[in-house]
């Protein structure tokens, strides 16, 4: 396997473009679009929100059919709060893309981010849409990456290339940030597109199951958006048959995942003020899931967060975080550490050299080992660290 | 009722001391003493954490003799993650305070707050222990209040009388930071005293029901300490015998939830950073579980917090919380008021006037009303907002 450029357009058979559509009072670009040569089987998960932005509620809908040809995404408008108007407004939208396309509106999917609680300006988007669709292109891919971003700084994209089933195959990828909801935008959206032939039922629990290990596992805030939403077009093109059980599907699986977790990785290191990252692995828990809520924890956790953001060893707050989770275990075999070095053995805590433990939290990715001692469960989750511009990103300029 | 001076040492037969002992380095008070007259009814809440701090492990155990004629607590240190030997530290000291008293030493409770993973200076601290004892006095209520706080702005204390079974009785305690796990310390200590007679079952369950209703209502940045603990002393000096059932014990009840409710208040108030308060209420959940998860999720979403410090209004970030947490309801139903004002009609945003709005979030107490209409369960959390003050105190200057 190895890494490519193309980014959701490095499969066969996609195209994309993006372009500013009006939404957004910066003139960034806001509007996206990833078009398939043919209809693909597709698949997406959705936020656990009870509060659903429209388009969520009608690609979710759209998705029983298990097939799509085209997404479209706007950035700097949420589309959530918005009542029977703003379903009207996201299915105009679609409606208008889908004829310039020539598509079955069902075809196309929809997802927005951004504010909460406000209108799309649907007449001024509806006049880009030509622009938008003459844009596609197989090179406009970082375009498309570009154009659902909010208050991320980085473009994010990610493909990989393997042979499958005996053919050159490629997953490729475009996310955005995050449990950030950054002045007031809302939230993770990510697209997903394969040349690989994968049949839905398979296509659906591949990619449940890579979410759950890749952008599940990561926390900026632990906000849970209205949003958030990942999308999986597989256009079959490369020739390459993807069965369940076969070596193939373990290959794809092993692709789609690697793609995803670089995305993943990438909403991270890009929280909103984050100066650096933090990888939390758990084991010795009673079971997995055990190992996974004391890792969300400890993630989760402010004290631990801003002890991230200065450098500041303080592995107490670590155990206080493991020991508020539903994990049980023996307090009296708790091990922790940082970068490798010891810090909590058998519930005590060592004394360490404070400048050699400060260096070690000043690198750009810390990594805490926590050890329960209680079972043989394992569990993870990236973070990064809280930061004063955190809260003066989100505490300001929302209006 | 009427809210009366003396802190923990309102009630008849209750004394208090505080001074430095040698265990900050900033030589401020960090030795607390609270001692009654003759042996009391006592009982005591403590840390749901798993790993706990030495002295809440003695004190649990001590208080299941339902007796208890002194508490101890010192700050800065938080005696936790010391093994053996921050047991034997303890100890120690308990037992150097129970013989300066001519006290049993089972009848000392410990309480300590600070730095985790730290040792007691205890030949330090053993040398202050006869000036801590000589420094008893009915009016030394506020050093002993002083003396327990780590980053706490205020001394916080709070006492009440009226007239139960006939006799003027008080209820009267001191308090400090909670949710707050500061430069590395640890937590929300309070001491309640009574000079009502109250039997020891009634004592425990109305200190239980009282501690569920005002502190664990409060929240600063979500996270639980290891150090956690709500110690209630009933002398019964007052002649006031409160038995279950009675008036007596409806009003007693009234006096203890007021004080502690009045301490919880003053904690959120002194919040690490927080400039201001909000209260969030809930109505309308299945039930009144649902009804404070709900409550808890918005109390503890930085995007809420963050918009109260940024005065800056954004109800899709409350309804995004809502909508993540276990409460069932119809988003379709879904309102949400800030300061009495509506801004989310039917899971509709509404257009307001910024401007006015702003001038609501600028308030010392903020109010969110949230109505799901799924049924008649209430639920309230107090919180403060999130500041870049926070992470500047926690983020640095531990070590």
């Amino acid at each position: 396997m190895r890494w490519v450029s193309g980014g959701v357009a490095a499969a066969h058979g996609f195209r994309a473009s993006g372009i500013h559509a009006g939404i957004k009072r910066s003139r960034k670009p806001d509007l996206s679009l990833v078009m398939a040569d043919g209809r693909c089987a597709a698949a997406g998960v959705f936020t656990l929100n009870r509060v659903l932005a429209a388009p969520v509620v009608i690609s979710r809908q759209r998705l029983r059919a298990g097939a799509a040809q085209a997404v479209l995404i706007n950035s700097g408008c949420a589309n959530c709060l918005t009542g029977a108007a703003g379903s009207r407004d996201a299915l105009a939208l679609g409606r208008a893309v889908a004829s310039a396309l020539g598509l079955a509106e069902e075809d196309v999917l929809l997802g927005s981010t951004g504010m909460i609680g406000r209108r799309l300006p649907v007449a001024t988007v509806l006049r880009r849409v030509p622009v938008l669709v003459q844009q596609l292109s197989r090179s406009h891919h970082e375009a498309a990456a570009q154009a659902i971003l909010t208050t991320d700084l980085q473009v994010k994209e990610a493909a990989v290339e393997a042979r499958v089933d005996g053919q050159p195959c490629r997953v490729g990828g475009m996310a955005k940030g995050a449990g950030m909801i950054a002045p007031s935008m809302a939230t993770m959206l990510c697209v997903i597109t394969t040349d690989a032939a994968v049949p839905l039922p398979l296509l659906r629990s591949l990619l449940r199951r890579a979410v759950e290990r890749t952008f599940n596992r990561v926390s900026i805030d632990g906000d849970m958006s209205t949003n958030d939403t990942v999308f999986a077009l597989a256009s079959g093109l490369s020739g390459a048959r993807v069965r369940p059980g076969t070596a193939a599907a373990a290959r794809f699986e092993h692709m789609l995942e690697a793609v995803c977790d670089r995305l993943a990785h990438d909403i991270v290191r890009d929280g909103e003020g984050a100066t650096k990252m933090m990888t939390v692995r758990v084991r010795g828990a009673r079971s997995p899931r055990e190992a996974q809520a004391a890792a969300r924890q400890v993630a989760f956790s402010p004290l631990v967060k801003t002890m991230l953001a200065g450098s500041d060893p303080n592995p107490g707050r670590i155990a206080a975080a493991v020991g508020a989770s539903p994990a049980r275990f023996n307090p009296a075999r708790l091990d922790i550490r940082i970068g490798g070095h010891r810090l909590v053995s058998r519930g005590v805590a060592l004394s360490v050299d404070g400048a050699a433990l400060r260096r070690l939290l000043s690198r750009p990715d810390v990594r805490v080992d926590i050890d329960l001692h209680a079972g043989t469960g394992e569990g993870l989750m990236r973070t990064c660290d809280l930061t004063a511009e955190y809260v003066r990103i989100n505490a300001g300029y929302a209006t």
